[in-house]
Parts: structure tokens; C-alpha cells; sequence
């Protein structure tokens, strides 16, 4: 299942151009070839790991240095003389201002076909495979696809999920194509091979079912929950999430992939958009002027009862050093025998408790806000990579606390007009620390009336300005927003994906 | 902590009328008399436990035997000769149609006062901690509650709920008496004897306390988190539930304490309502013909991935019978090796894997909607007792996967000016089986309008129209709406709690 994906990677962050010696495996047709030229890799720095932007930005050797400049700080959107992007989406990103050595951000944007898995017996013609399934008149899908990843410690991470994530999900979505096209329920169960046409489904008597339990002494149901078509994508994302972090830990060391990333992931498929987030990168819909969040951060805070759950249930994962409850503040060795607020893992409230030896550790969960960090070391609790990621001077891995998994939200298109102005707003969190969701509904609004709604440029205008008035304008001080307040000093990207524009859905 | 618990369960579940030997401790006051008199106690029935029924209904011997009787299935209100509950609260309940021998829901209205705890300097002059504290001018706390429990396999937990949990929100709260009437925050530490008023508040200096820290490898933040009055009674009602169920535990042998029992406790404190729920209850308010929800319910559905998560986490648990996985339907032998929709603990969607001999286990949750069932046991996952449920003829507990913590909402009584048509509605889940939240706020809306504004009996009409809509009337194929829908063959209690209403608040 991998063959095509492993041969993706070996073109990608193996060197420059197509890989060598590299061998798709016999039932696939090539993988999508990795953009050549000198926006495509540069590496690797001294932190481990590749370098690069976005392809779709095809940038120039000279231009890339610019884009890589932390003093200049240019705002990078794809030239208006290049190919535009699918939807004729709006990008803009800005590098940081001296956080890290390159810009950590990576964005992806691509129309993905899915051919349909190809079973033992179509072997030896795999073109079989590809178009129309045989006499079935069904079709291979398409989904178009817009990721941006946050890499920290390293671009590796980022890097590499830009180019691989969407091919993961492909992955994921072959079992599928038929299923999906098919408007009766999923079937339950398929036949080994994986092949199954819906009319070959296979539903087992119930009756029979039963006669067959293994053990007697349960309860017997007579059961069959509904899963529905939308369900089957999202379950392909969650596991195309995991497979690109395995991939991530299995080739780190050979590939040098340095770091960890948050992963925000759209997928649109028949008719709906599937909103995939690990991490603190935020989508949001404008819609008419309203505003619908589509994501939802993940970070020590709110993921502060999964993770002290974990620490409950397996302390030998805190090394000794760090204690699952929750303090607000450190407490001193003399304050021992004396009462102090605590929160327990299934608490949402804070009550006191007798201060013990084992209460002097270390919070796992530490700190407020953009502050809060799992046992002192990392901001975010999901998002792939971070394998060898440990506690500062210490052999206490945080991997085990971080989840891989994205939450997704679906959004379905057909169940309202689109006007040209509703868009889709992805950014990473170099975004949203400054400017609000309301502030980047006025943004966006106030750009977009300035062009004539089939102008396919706006939406990078669009994006273009969010990025400038958040990363503010260097004074004295630093970057400033308008309003005298702190830009953000962090690498942004930003996606605005129209909803209703020209040349949608193609 | 416990003494006075501890009186009060021997008043109750050790007999009739006052406990025997059984002294209250020197710094404690009398615990509320548990009411004399043949609705206090009866018991215990085959399935072990005790039964009665609320002490507030005053029901004589006769009214017991009839509210007892499955097949008038008589409506139970308190008298409108008798006390009025606070706040004119309008109370109603049904037996079961049969499904147990007796009603397996109980309920619990008082007003509680809360001393502050005593300390060690204060004996033995236990008169000194109460009334007003010494020279600072501030009073005892004094709450509202209104409790709801049902019951399964056997009274025992929901009668012993509905007589003490009140008591342990009272213990929870002695030591913020004074905390929760100063407007400052909170402090964060106090003194080893607990008495602190807040001049007395220690926040040591926070470059000191980092001078202490004991291991210098971790960073230093200089943080103190903020927490509020609220999250104070909060964790305050989440401990009192996590003692109760504790007492229980200990207690069950010797007491004869049988089964389970779901909880939904309401407190009024200083202004706000707090809803704490464990189980499968729900509260709702009816404002102004808008319905706010004010609890959620906990089933193997809803609890799916923490019950998944701690399978997978805990595989020792699961007994070898059961998988953490989730299938829709139950696998046969011969499938094995061909591929089954599944979830994982960190899925919401779902995916095709090919069946392992491990999948031919039986899944941990299990069923849809009413049926859902953990272990094929238990259909609701958080609540109070169950500590000896165990999986059908095995030795499989399966206390570990409930929890006894109940989320708490809270609604601010203050930020709204409230009509005498605004309530609260509490109701056990057979209410909800067959009666939706709007149709619940039509009923009473419909029964306020035919009673004064001012009339304290209107509550109690609301509550008891609910109840007789909900059992149905009996036809010939059993209970049914006025829809011909299946009325509730459950147990129904519910609560109506005027919001806006005369006498309010007293």
C-alpha cells in the first residue's frame, strides 16, 4: 500500500528530481511527480531536515532567498502570470521574524485521482485499473486538496507531509471508490481480495451470525449499525494521518526529517468538504458575513484531561519527574503538609489538597494560553512527527502524549448557494495569535469588494492582506499591527479557498 | 470529614429513626434528621437494598402501597396541604410498568447550610463555628439542591444518594465558606489547618518559590493560574460525587447497599445554578420558550472513546472476552481474513481492516441508541455505586470503566430577570425516552398558563401533567401516548423548578 508513497518520498527528500532506482510497485501507475527546479529542495539546514516552499509559488532562486530574508519579511503569493490554483485559491505566507532559521510553514494544494485498489487477479494489466471500472460504468474519483503544515523544531516533518499527506489519504480512499459512488449503505464486511463491488456485497444471515459466537454466555443482539459514506472519508483521513506519521518515524533517521508539525488538511470530495485539523491551525467558513468555525485547537489546555488521563493510567510515562495533577503554580518544598488548588484528571473544577512528597514534581500540564507546554517542552498536543521528541536534559519521550489523529469537521457545499465572497479561510496559528476570526471576516470582505467578483485574483489579494496587516509593520519596537499592538513574529500562511467563486469545484 | 455522613447513613440505611450508638463528632453539628414515619424506610426487597420513597411526598402506608402498585401506575405529587418545597419547586413520579419491583428512582430536595470547618484551636468550643466567624462579619454558606437518582439492579445506591449527597457537597464546601464570600480571588494555598480567612491568604514571593524548584533542568515560568470562585464549587460538587460513591463502596456489605445509580444534582449557591450529571438524566430551562440544555447525557455512545480509550490503554480489563475495537455487527469464525468496518479508540470515522482471531472477541461498547451497552452489561457510564457489577457468569469487573464525576454547568441566575414561566426541568431518562425537550416545554408552558403567576401550585400541576403524558394511559397493548407512541414503561421523576417565580430564592 505504501510502494507509491515510498517512491514519492525517495523523489522528494531523497535529492532533487525523480528518484533513482526507485521502482513503483507493479499494480500502481506512477505517483505525481515532485516539482523539479529550485523551489523544490534545499537542505539540509543545520537543524536537521529539508528546506522548501511551496511548489505552486515556483519561485526563482533569487526570489527564494528573498522569501527566506527574516529582516525583509516579503509577503510570497503566487504570481499572477502562473497557473492558478484549483478554485482559483488565494495563498499568501510571510517567514518569521528570526524565530527559527527558515520559514517552518509548508502549504500544499492539488486535485487527487483515486483509482480504484487493483485485486490479485487484475494482475498483469494494471491499466485495467485505472478509468472505468469494468462494465460497472463507475468512474475513479477525484478530490481536490489544500494542507497547511506548521513545522517546528526542524522543517522535516512539514516538509515531507506536504508532499506525501495528500497521497496518503489517495491511499486510504482506493478501497472506497466504488462504495462511495454507490448510493445503497456501505457494506459491513468485504471479501479479502478488498474488491468488492457493491454487488457483491456480503451480509451474513443474522441468524447464522449468531449460531457462530464464541461465547455463549453473552447477551446475543441482532444488530447492524448504519455507517454512512461520510463516515468511511473521515475514517480514511484519521488513518491516512497515521500512516504519514508511521512513515515519519520509520524513515526519520535515513531521511533526516527533523521535527514535528500541525497538520490542517481539506479534502473535497462528492459534494462535501472535509476539514481535517491536528493542532493549533484554525479553518473558518465566511458565509453572508457569518462566521463558521470549522476546526478547533489542539493544545495542553484543551487536550488537559486526555493527557493527564494518559499520565494517570501509565505513570511510568512521567519518569519520575512530573506529577498528572495539575497545580497553579509550583509549589515549595516548605509548603509541604499545607493545603493547595489541584485539578485531577476527570476534574474541571479545582478544589485543595494536602500538599505530599509526590506533588513537588513537575506539572505535566504546565502554564496558560500560548504559554501552556506538555512536561515543559512542547505548545501543541497533536500533529505528526516528534518521535524522538524528549523532556529538556532528560530520556522522558513526549511521542506517547501527542496524538497523530485530526479531528474532522464536514461541511456540506450543496446545502447552500455560495455567493463569490463565501470562502473557506485556512491559517496556521502565526494568523490567529493577532487577528481575530472577526478581524479576518472584515479583512477578507473589505479586499474582496474591492474586484469584480470573477476577477480569480481577489482571493490572493485576499490572503496577501491578512498576511501583511498580521504580520504588522516593523517600527521601533518590532512588528506592529495597526492598533500599536505586537504582529505576530511567527511564520503565517494563509489559504482563502472560495466557496462560490469562478471556475469552482473544477 | 465523614462523621456526620457517616451518622446519617446509619440513621437511614441501619433501620427506622435514629441511628443507635452513633455519635456526631464534637465539631459537627446534628446531621439533618432523616423524616420518621413509613415513607422513611422499607426493606429490603429480594433484590437486597432498601426502599422509600421521597421524604417529602409524606406518604402514608396506604399512599406507599398504592405508589408501589405497577399496574394503576397512581401519579405521586407532594399534597398541596403539605410544606411547600423551596422556591414553590413542583415535583411528580411514576412506578415502572413492572420492569422491578419497586421504583428504582429517588429525589432529594433541601436547603443546606454549610458551616465553616472548625479548626483544631476552635475545640472545644464547637458554638464558636457557627453564626458569624469570629470579628469578620460573614455567615454561614447556605445552598439549595434538588437531586435526582434512578436506580438499577436494586434501590440501595439511589436511596443512600438521595439521603447523603447533599451532605457531601455540604462537606466539599466547609472550606470555602469564607473564600466564596470575599470578592479577591482565591487564594491558591492555605495553611496546614485550613482555616484560612482570606486576610490571612499565603502567596509566597515567586522568585523564592523558584529557588526551590527541585529539578533545575526544567524551565521556569513565573506563572500563577487565575481560578475562580466557580471552578471552586465546581470541584467542590465533582469531590462531593467521588465521596459519595466512595461511602457507597465502603458501606455496600455491611448496609446492604445494592446496585447503581445515575445522579443529577442541582445547587444554588450565591447566585448561580450549578447542574451536575452522572448518567443518563437531563436538565433543560425553559426561558422565554427557548430551550437551554443543561446536561448532556453519558452512555456508552457518548463515553465511547473514553470507555476505548482505557480498553486499549488497560487491555488486562477487558478480561480476554472483550476487544477495544468497535464493530457494527458481531464477526463470525469464517469471516476471518476478509475485511470489517471498524473504530478505533481515536476514530470518529470508520474503516475496513482485515479480521483478526483477536476481532472475534466481543466489543467492549456495543448496541445503538437505548441498547448501547458496555460489556453487553451497563447502558449508562457514569453514576454512583455499581461497584460489584460484574459481565454476566465471568469475574470481569466493570466498575472501572464507569465514572462517578459528573459535568457541571452552570447557569448564572443573575444575568437574566426571569418570568414566573421560566424553569428548570430535571427528569430521569423516562421522561426523555418519550417525550423530546420541546415537547416537554409545550406541556408546561401550556399547564402555567392555566394557573395564577403567583400560584405556588403550578410547578407540581406542570410536573405532574408531565409525568401522566409520559406513562401514557394504558391500552390495550400497554402505555401509550395520545400519539399511540409506546408511553414510558420506566420509572419517571421530575422536578420542575420555577426560575422567576414567587418565593423565590427562600
Amino acid at each position: 500500500m505504501l510502494g507509491r508513497v515510498r517512491t514519492a518520498v525517495a523523489q522528494l527528500v531523497g535529492g532533487l528530481g525523480p528518484a533513482h532506482g526507485a521502482q513503483p510497485p507493479r499494480d500502481s501507475p506512477a505517483p505525481p511527480p515532485v516539482p523539479p527546479g529550485p523551489s523544490a529542495c534545499r537542505g539540509p539546514p543545520a537543524g536537521g531536515g529539508f528546506f522548501s516552499r511551496p511548489a505552486f509559488l515556483q519561485l526563482t532562486s533569487e526570489e527564494l532567498q528573498r522569501a527566506d530574508d527574516h529582516a525583509g519579511r516579503a509577503v510570497q503569493s503566487p504570481r499572477e502570470s502562473c497557473r492558478r490554483l484549483p478554485w482559483s485559491t488565494g495563498y499568501a505566507e510571510v517567514i518569521n521574524a528570526g524565530k527559527s532559521q527558515h520559514n517552518e510553514d509548508q502549504a500544499c494544494c492539488e486535485v487527487v485521482v483515486v483509482d480504484r485498489r487493483c485485486s490479485p487477479r487484475c494482475n498483469p494489466a494494471p491499466k485495467e485499473c485505472t478509468g472505468e471500472a469494468e462494465g460497472q460504468g463507475r468512474k475513479d474519483l477525484c478530490f481536490h486538496y489544500w494542507g497547511l503544515f506548521d513545522g517546528h523544531a526542524g522543517s522535516g516533518a512539514a516538509v515531507m507531509a506536504s508532499k506525501l499527506l495528500h497521497l496518503h489519504i489517495r491511499d486510504q480512499l482506493r478501497d472506497l471508490v466504488d462504495i462511495l459512488q454507490d448510493s445503497s449503505p456501505p457494506p459491513l464486511c468485504l471479501p479479502s481480495d478488498s474488491r468488492a463491488l457493491p454487488a457483491e456485497r456480503n451480509r451474513a444471515p443474522l441468524a447464522q451470525a449468531d449460531a457462530e459466537l464464541p461465547n455463549d454466555a453473552l447477551p446475543r443482539f441482532h444488530l447492524e449499525k448504519a455507517v454512512s459514506h461520510e463516515s468511511l472519508v473521515i475514517g480514511a483521513i484519521e488513518n491516512a494521518f497515521k500512516r504519514m506519521d508511521d512513515q515519519i518515524e520509520r524513515e526519520r533517521t535515513t531521511r533526516l526529517v527533523a521535527g514535528g508539525c500541525c497538520a490542517l488538511a481539506v479534502v473535497y470530495l462528492l459534494g462535501k468538504v472535509y476539514v481535517a485539523n491536528a493542532g493549533d491551525s484554525r479553518a473558518i467558513i465566511i458565509r453572508n458575513g457569518e462566521i463558521i468555525p470549522m476546526s478547533r485547537e489542539f493544545t495542553p489546555e484543551t487536550e488537559r484531561q486526555r493527557l493527564q488521563f494518559l499520565g494517570f493510567l501509565r505513570p511510568e510515562l512521567l519518569g519520575n519527574e512530573f506529577t498528572h495533577l495539575e497545580f497553579p503554580r509550583r509549589i515549595q518544598h516548605k509548603e509541604l503538609g499545607k493545603k493547595m488548588l489541584y485539578r485531577d484528571q476527570n476534574m474541571n473544577g479545582w478544589a485543595y489538597k494536602r500538599i505530599e512528597e509526590d506533588d513537588l514534581k513537575f506539572p505535566l500540564i504546565y502554564g496558560e494560553g500560548k504559554k501552556a507546554r506538555v512536561m515543559a517542552t512542547i505548545g501543541v498536543t497533536r500533529g505528526l512527527g516528534d518521535h524522538d521528541l524528549k523532556v529538556y536534559n532528560s530520556n522522558i519521550h513526549i511521542k506517547p502524549f501527542l496524538s497523530c489523529v485530526p479531528e474532522v469537521r464536514v461541511y456540506d457545499l450543496t446545502q447552500y448557494e455560495h455567493c463569490p465572497d463565501d470562502v473557506l479561510v485556512l491559517g496556521t496559528d502565526g494568523l490567529w495569535d493577532v487577528t481575530s476570526d472577526g478581524e479576518v471576516a472584515d479583512v477578507v470582505t473589505e479586499v474582496l469588494m474591492n474586484y469584480e467578483p470573477n476577477d480569480p485574483c481577489r482571493y490572493t489579494r485576499a490572503a496577501h492582506e491578512l498576511v501583511v496587516r498580521s504580520r504588522g509593520v516593523l517600527k521601533e519596537r518590532g512588528w506592529r499591527l495597526a492598533n500599536d499592538k505586537l504582529g505576530s513574529g511567527d511564520d503565517i500562511s494563509v489559504f482563502v479557498i472560495p466557496l462560490g467563486g469562478p471556475g469552482n469545484y473544477t
